[in-house]
């Protein structure tokens, strides 16, 4: 599907973790490692910034020297998007302003948050952003951090009005989901990991997974199959997929916090793989022990992920 | 009382509103005129770029006007606070560096937000910013915006440890405040505007209230009072105070948010009043409309607070 | 599927509404007329009790009286369930033995509510009821209506105990009743209007939507398209049915509530087909007014839904 | 403070627990004993079948016992009001008719629960109760069970149209709590176990507090300081009764539920102190471990409350 702003979003679009190295710093080498290992599995897309990226915890440098890496590596091969993530209109405008230096494709961009919106100034905080940045805007739905819906009726006025040229939906209800595909043309990007081949059957433009980090093959897979119409394929692949996703869950959450714990599983796999030197999630998140990241090692192996 | 800091906060620390001109610029004139106001009335201390300072909203160039104004304004009179108010620690290092620089006495944090921590990774969060910047750090439990708690077992932890060297409870919880006074030392400032006078009685070192833009004058008289055991004056003026916070609840919430209304409210009051050129709110909250602000204007009159 | 109970869950099992009279009594007249209706479309059971039976609503008289009623008219012919909602395990007792009394095939039963219960308790609570009662259990997770969620592991450990004979669910949340579907055996019944063809594609062995009582052929059909792999004729008709669902939308939720506006929906569509005497739903629900009822005829209208 | 009923409801009136015994049942010689405590202890009145009386887990016998034995052992001294804590209107006239039958002075509501009703409803659903009933109804909100709040508009509705005689708050919010005090002449109860001293300070009519089961004298003392004014004693009080409801929080929330903690932390106190015969709660939740009953019995030894 081709926006008007002339951007295809569609297919595979990983949203990339930001590889640090011990001392807390973006790794850019390892952030070029883990591109490279994302084009050769043929995604349609990365998306950097975005939750999976930490980039509540990121600050404006290294959101900075992510894209920047990021944009330099890709090297035009496949669409960049950035998240601008921020709490109100100004903070967004600024963040989407340097992403769009920068070089992105397109910015990701939530409901405002910290405040209490009404759906109509949601309306209006998209607008403003338009109105305010040079690159294409994608709705992003979150309500899990962000507290607010995306309410189907808000976003068909951003579809028609043509505000925003996609729309990325986390909310984990999919029954909206479909209505926004029956009510609007916005290609509509999906971050569940395990109703992939669902959205995908079900009209999706693309798939957002976070668990695409680690394994970006299984997930180009699956949306071959399920655009295909294999739906026994992709739901293999899907059912693979979801007991490889038990990698974020291993954390004791009586000791740290369910991001630390679904992200440092991520970051975890993608270091045992060789995708990153380290496995550091930002401050103050607290790490994996080490008898977690040895589960994580078992549930790789017994899904057949090894060394890249 | 006096922290290590050689800090002294107690009394009404108003969280000043941010005064916009038409274009929805910073207007650094009313802002002068408003603190001036304050400081007329009395207050032992300000707080600028907390939620009443619309702090999500504004982005750094207008983040660091309203500091910049308000230090310059105030001149040591009283402390100044500044909110370093962002979704995670590396962003309220940079904000908080920023606000220590422009001369601030103390910043006020909260949890980290859009992610979701671990008790032990909000005292991390607060470790590490104590850390890396040169002022006192106040912490700040505002869970209706933040989605997050800041537990008594963490602020105990936070006390001892000297991470932080003050309190301001904004949770609407008196129970929790009360036990956290107990347990702790650290001076303990209420964020309530209707229970102002008991939070004073119970122990509070301070007053942090909204309405305080508007009417500062009654909270110091308030204060006073409940500080030199006159309850019954100290009551009288509460229930003054509760009704004109009336001012915050006329908005057609059919129409427009939550904060738009409460904080639009403050404002068109502190316009009519004369304190500020124009009762404007960040983009992308809505204005009040005329019937509302006219119901404002007929609650100040009842309340007998003309323009200064 | 047959469970060991020799119970068959499974195709299209609506829940029903309770039609009330003028004065607010079960009418007995139109449930028998209700439930014709619902034979004649040909489903595989109905549900008596359940939310859009108003369950909550109902005093144990007129609990009784549905139940009677049900029973005897459906005479056998398919699978009666009915709710035994209620707070704790011994009302639920209670609740069940005399369903059990009056001949259901099965009761549908819920984690307690009003207290918190740990998921340990939960099973507890299954297992209390299992052994209390003659009739097999169905766990139904609604945490919309009960605050609490019944998570994988506590259904897998209830299956695997065989306290429950199959499982309801009305979360909204695809993903878990996807993992569900994999990890036990049990007949898993979806309670989503919109989603009704990808979960028969999913696994469910059937359906229990609210809607089927405005239109049981509708999701007949759907059904049946859906388990012969006709993904296309079952989606249109997921469409055709997602058209009619906006009767539950029509109410204007200033004036009256969400369960009043969504239950009334149906009714008063039911009354219009003449399937109901009166659209009276219980009390303390406010009705739908005229206009909302005469915008109810329109959308049956379009979707070509008149008297039976 | 004496409503139209003749009713007079104000000071101590503790949310009694129901005693059981090993099997589970009522223990109706407990319960005569923990009533003749209260009364020795100087109650004002006792209230049954509340949240701390496990209301949401006993059946119709259990109910009608606790409520059987407590009227016949008070016998007229203080008066006994009855929770008829129900989902919905006609199941809590149900619960209230045989509450009255048996001689309660009053009938404790909430606003409907499971359902998601509007304010308009929830007056109507207090209308309907009080016509229907013969004893008088004193208004509950509970939102942390309910899931809905009672709030000051609807509320004085309800005593304007005196539909009910009395209001129950235990939001733990206590401005509302203040603004209703302000606003209507109702009696108003605070249910807060460690703001009671405040409470009573901003003329709250009486006090419930779940930890009056364990020292009720501690709270008889406590109300008549405060009613005195004498601040400082009723303080005194407070704090050490704060330190008292240390209890409710020993258990492992990782183990058992917090209902199970809470009152179970209540029962296993009035156990030690011989109160109860047995700390046993209701099925489905979980008893407390021997190690957390230790640490009880260190609690009360701490706070020199021995056997009776």
């Amino acid at each position: 599907m081709v926006s008007d702003s002339g951007l295809s979003l569609h297919g595979v679009i990983p949203p990339l973790v930001t590889p640090l190295d011990e001392r807390g710093d973006v790794d850019r080498r390892s952030l070029e490692r883990l591109v490279a290992h994302q084009l050769d599995a043929g995604v349609d897309g990365v998306f950097v910034g975005g939750s999976s990226g930490e980039i509540a915890l990121l600050d404006s440098a290294a959101q900075r020297a992510v894209v920047e890496t990021t944009v330099g590596t890709v090297s035009g091969a496949v669409p960049v998007l950035a998240g601008a993530i921020d709490t109100g209109t100004a903070r967004v405008i600024e963040d989407a302003r340097q992403a769009a230096e920068l070089g992105v494709d397109a910015v990701v961009v939530t409901p405002p948050f910290y405040v209490k919106p009404h759906p109509a100034e949601i309306v209006a905080h998209f607008r403003h952003v338009h109105e305010a940045v040079d690159v294409p805007v994608v709705a992003y739905d979150i309500p899990s951090a962000v507290g607010t819906r995306l309410l189907p009726d808000a976003l068909v006025e951003l579809a028609e009005s043509k505000f925003v040229v996609a729309f990325k939906d986390s909310s984990g209800d999919l029954a909206t989901f479909r209505e926004i595909l029956g009510r609007t043309s916005l290609p509509s990007l999906n971050g569940s990991e395990l109703l992939a081949d669902t959205a995908v059957q079900l009209g999706a433009a693309g798939l957002v997974p976070g668990l695409g980090n680690v394994d970006p093959h299984g997930y180009v897979r699956l949306y071959r199959a399920a655009k295909d119409g294999d739906a026994e394929a992709a739901n293999t692949e899907q059912e693979r997929l979801a007991r490889l996703f038990a990698i974020t869950s291993v954390a004791d959450l009586g000791r740290i916090g369910f991001t630390a714990g679904a992200l440092g599983g991520f970051k975890a796999a993608m270091a045992l793989r060789g995708i990153l030197d380290c496995p550091a999630t930002n401050r103050p998140l607290a790490p994996l022990s080490t008898d977690e990241t040895d589960r994580i090692g078992e549930i790789l192996a017994a899904e057949g992920l090894g060394a890249i």
